[in-house]
């Protein structure tokens, strides 16, 4: 089994008659660019634009989807080269780090990991070997020369795959000099900052203080006060926009966003700068604030997207030696009608308000996200994410919204991934499945071939060029 | 695109082979005539049986499931003529509303509202125009001489939709005067009125003490006490039963059902009478008003429907200008194993109880919905209700519930609707999700298609008849 | 339809290409042993090897999934012979039960249940009348005359099940007996105990002093304290362990594993002691016990199992006439992120420890359970349990759970049943619907149909005997 071949038809609905349509729908729409709305990859690599690293430190190492899974069968971070925060790295060898994935290839079998991982291999590396016990190596040759050509390096990617825009999310401390390098390099445009100010607006967390102080550097606005906090939030955001910034992320643990009395707030910032505001007071600064961002993008613009319901850093011993994002951010449930009730309320109807709502729990879909996207004017849902960013995942989204929200109040499909590689997999996937759930309406007479056709490029397409547009 | 034409195999499952076993089960209950337990059709469309008004204030105007989708892009609620509650119409021209209607008709794309809509213009009007921005004019003036026709007066739509019963809901103080026409008009038997009295059960809110003065004066008992308070709803449901009525229908948003005890229950409804009743003891009062309508349905026969977890009027502006059921109703968790425990231990198991339960969170379908009607013998589950009356709503509801709760712990389809051009439609489409459903069966041989043909009648015909029936 | 004959492509999915590739999994996987390591046959039972009773007490009144299937439709449990707690049998006649079950046999349309019993009456007890008001007494013959033929004694089907290893369910406190009976007759290896101290944790419950004293007796510790409590639990699984367990089992209503400081443990179990503990603290104290059990896992070897989200016994009037597991047991909202953060942030990553979950609530499935079970290397996934055992059960639990966890982070099907003749059918189902959910991969190119091959014998043998291994 040590030829990899990737089918035309993969990931296309089973049955004669369903997947000739979807095929249909699918090719329609495989041409078009991509828009990388919500992605991870760090601006550095396009402004370096250097070769990628050798094979295991580009697709295994800093794949925390990659790496939970090795660890979730008794591999260890150590073996696996994640380097601790107090500088070891344990495993040096990328090819014994390598090995010890490809050894493992078969956890992988039904999960989107491995379909993104083939397609990178098939397509992008256009290499045609199994990862394996017995290939290991030949394929780390393999893939080590590929990425030695000169046609890999990550400006060349980015052409090759058809990437109309690229959003990086940024530190709202971020200077954006990489943005700066790209916007020299005539990318300005292409590569775009999205403002996350999450480690501003967590009040009382061991790096706040240190946060705050970026914040003062930056801005020149006095952060000693709830006032000059909300103005140097502001020229953040502005700064931002500046660098072509199209959106905002906030990742709360809940979506809870109800506003204080301005006395009130402040009385809180003052307590959470002397260190004295408890988890209750925290939690409800949090929310005030992400009530405040949504004011802030009624005046200045920007889209704002809200991934609330996950613990993170559930094992908190992996969390002191490794850091965030090593696996262990576990969701809970989620709430949205009455958590944003106060901010729809006051912003739902503006038109100057784009809100898009992202989840990890799925019993929301039908129930909240649906109804609240389906008359709320400023709402539309975001694609599924994160372990449900998957062929059934995105199947089941598309049944669960579109019979209450259409298909007009979502948003279309992002990436929302650190794997630059991954990215064409991705979004090829998502048409796949989008395909697949059009033509099943076709058969059953409940949408024609043309609508499906207009509709799979609207949803591939034109959504997210209209969620994320300029409003500014 | 603008011809319009529906096809025979519409809404049944792709597959050669199940589709072939799906058509033969739903021929088998296409022409079974239509029981519509639990509609919101307003009882003067057939006592007047006068001509329906133009198309926009038949078909667009007072449905919110039209209206909330134009809101979500945009379109206002003014711009849709719809009548604020100071009276000021905004929009006053039905065909610029009909031609607003018809623009955004790819909005509806995969919604239950467009295989309705078809199904009315197709099957109902007999016309073969897609809605759409080209079509409009023309299709407003086809629509608006076919409603001029005789045949399509409300009374022979009755019989032409082959509506063997239809129930109204009706609020507990509503004196039923069009029921009584409808007598006389020899339908009393066939159009039943469905005591509603959450008005009266949701103590302290504004209108609260004026619907107790209309219940004191349609029964003579004195509302200003519980005593009182109490036999005055039994003489309402009484009157109900006299007319017809077959149920009661609660919309609570919780199901809370628990019991105070009397001296408890005369306090609370004493504080409220003096409007000194707190949101907890509103709440408490309301869980226990469920208990009593259990109660007094154990003694007059009425089946006691429950339709919990939605929070109304979300949005408090829309809700002051133009009043409830505006499409900002938005559902939230739901829990029934707990909050009906007290309930169920009390009457779940007496034969004079029957309880049809609604949900519109799906979480509750295999956890507790289905365990619960698979073991307590009064407790039937309602049809997917609201937002999951639809295809692929429909479709779950079977495969989360049935395999716990069998089919004959269902009580069959309800329309729920106040659209009466889509009732037949409605139930059309639940015959042919039921018969997709079915055939899978079949094919999966769980099932012989003999059996399924059965249990296609019972869903459509004979299980809504028997929940239903007179207990008294 | 009084012939009775099982199609050999039941339970496969429609669909000519899918099933013929689902049909070629499934063959290959239907002749493996069975691994039954969750069950609930009665040790006595194949102790004994005594001819099973008549018809009536063999397959409806010990089976509460059919019992309440008849009760939900306003049968008794007295008319169902099932015995009260105080000795009273109402009905006596084995064949009126007979009778009165299937004349119902309609109501398990849709159902597991349904399945079982065909596959018992066909596949078992090689007879081919469908149950039926008309075929009731010459059914009740024929499975009296061959329930009376040598081949079908306990230990005879053992075999002719190809039943590899049988695991019981025992109460921490039963002497087992009837395993070193087993033992004697060379079944020691082939059918081995489970360690269940519900009883023993659920502290201040009715029987709790009764269950403490007969701790006492068979370990000679004193459990008039809570270190002697602790020191006699271990003794009580070290003999378990020296039966063969492989596993204990936890039936908690919430998944709560938060452990207390000692004095406050000692504390809580000398309140309990002198009845003095309220329902907060018992909640605690079962919370502290569950990881406590988990430290003895990591001690001793044995696999942990947690079934969370039960609300037993309902209805209060048949649990005091007729005791527990009457069909009552109706689940609830459950929650694993938070409730087991300490035992996993303790013991998630020792290599000693192995975890199996099991839930009721399948909105913790994507949420929840998966990507838990896909990065703690304890943990693994139990298969779809009790309500949830069924055909679109289980294919809904790979369908959500796969793409985040994996096939190698579940434990394989178990068959959770006190049914003995139901168990290959349970087993077969389970096969077939897995067969269908993997011939859907290789039909949309997600896996090879080699690579199914093998991942089916992993499910239905390699999986469990791993995840149950002794790992003392």
């Amino acid at each position: 089994m040590a030829q990899l071949r990737l089918h035309p038809d993969r990931a296309l609905p089973a049955g004669d008659d369903v997947r000739a349509v979807a095929r249909r729908i699918y090719h329609s729409t495989r041409e078009l660019p991509l828009l990388c709305m919500h992605g991870h990859v760090d601006a550095a690599v396009l402004a370096d634009d250097e070769r990628f690293s050798d094979p295991a430190h580009l697709l295994v190492v800093p794949d925390h989807y990659v790496t939970r899974m090795l660890v979730s069968q008794g591999v260890t971070l150590d073996q696996l080269g994640v380097p601790r925060l107090d500088g070891t790295v344990v495993e040096t060898d990328p090819r014994a780090i390598w090995r010890l994935f490809c050894a493992h290839w078969h956890l992988f079998r039904g999960t989107p990991s491995r379909y993104w991982l083939e397609h990178e291999i098939a397509e992008v590396l256009k290499l045609d070997l199994t990862p394996g016990a017995d290939t290991a190596d030949e394929l780390y040759d393999l893939i080590d020369a590929r990425l030695a050509e000169p046609g890999f390096r990550p400006r060349t990617l980015l052409d090759a795959f058809n990437i109309e825009l690229l959003a990086t999310t940024d530190s709202a401390t971020s200077p954006l000099h990489d943005h700066a390098r790209l916007r020299e390099a005539g990318l300005g445009d292409r590569v775009v900052p999205t403002f996350r100010p999450d480690a501003l607006t967590h009040v009382g967390h061991p790096g706040w203080a240190r946060q705050l102080e970026q914040l003062q550097e930056l801005t020149g606005e006095d952060t000693g006060d709830y006032d000059g906090y909300l103005a140097a939030l502001r020229a953040r955001r502005a700064a931002f926009v500046a660098a072509g910034a199209r959106a905002t992320d906030h990742g709360h643990r809940a979506a809870t966003a109800e506003p204080l009395n301005p006395a009130e707030a402040r009385r809180l910032y003052t307590e959470a700068r002397h260190g004295t505001a408890g988890p209750d007071a925290t939690e409800a600064f949090a929310g005030h604030m992400l009530y405040e961002m949504a004011r802030m993008s009624c005046d200045d613009g920007l889209v704002m997207q809200i991934h609330p319901g996950v613990l993170r850093d559930h094992d908190p011993e992996i969390h002191r030696d490794f850091g965030s994002d090593r696996g262990f951010d576990i969701p809970i449930t989620a709430e949205f009608t009455r958590s944003l009730r106060p901010m729809l309320n006051a912003f739902g109807r503006d038109p100057r308000f784009r809100l898009v709502l992202f989840t990890v729990d799925e019993t929301v879909y039908s129930r909240e996200l649906a109804p609240l996207a389906g008359v709320y004017p400023a709402v539309r849902l975001g694609a599924p994410w994160w372990f449900l960013d998957s062929p059934d995942g995105m199947r089941r989204f598309r049944e669960l919204v579109t019979e209450t929200a259409g298909f007009y109040n979502t948003s279309g499909f992002v990436d929302d991934t650190r794997a630059f590689l991954s990215i064409p997999a991705r979004h090829d996937l998502a048409r796949r499945v989008d395909a697949g759930y059009l033509a099943r309406l076709v058969l059953e007479h409940r949408l024609s071939e043309d609508e499906a056709i207009e509709t799979a490029a609207d949803l591939a397409y034109r959504l997210p060029r209209e969620a994320y547009a300029r409003r500014n």
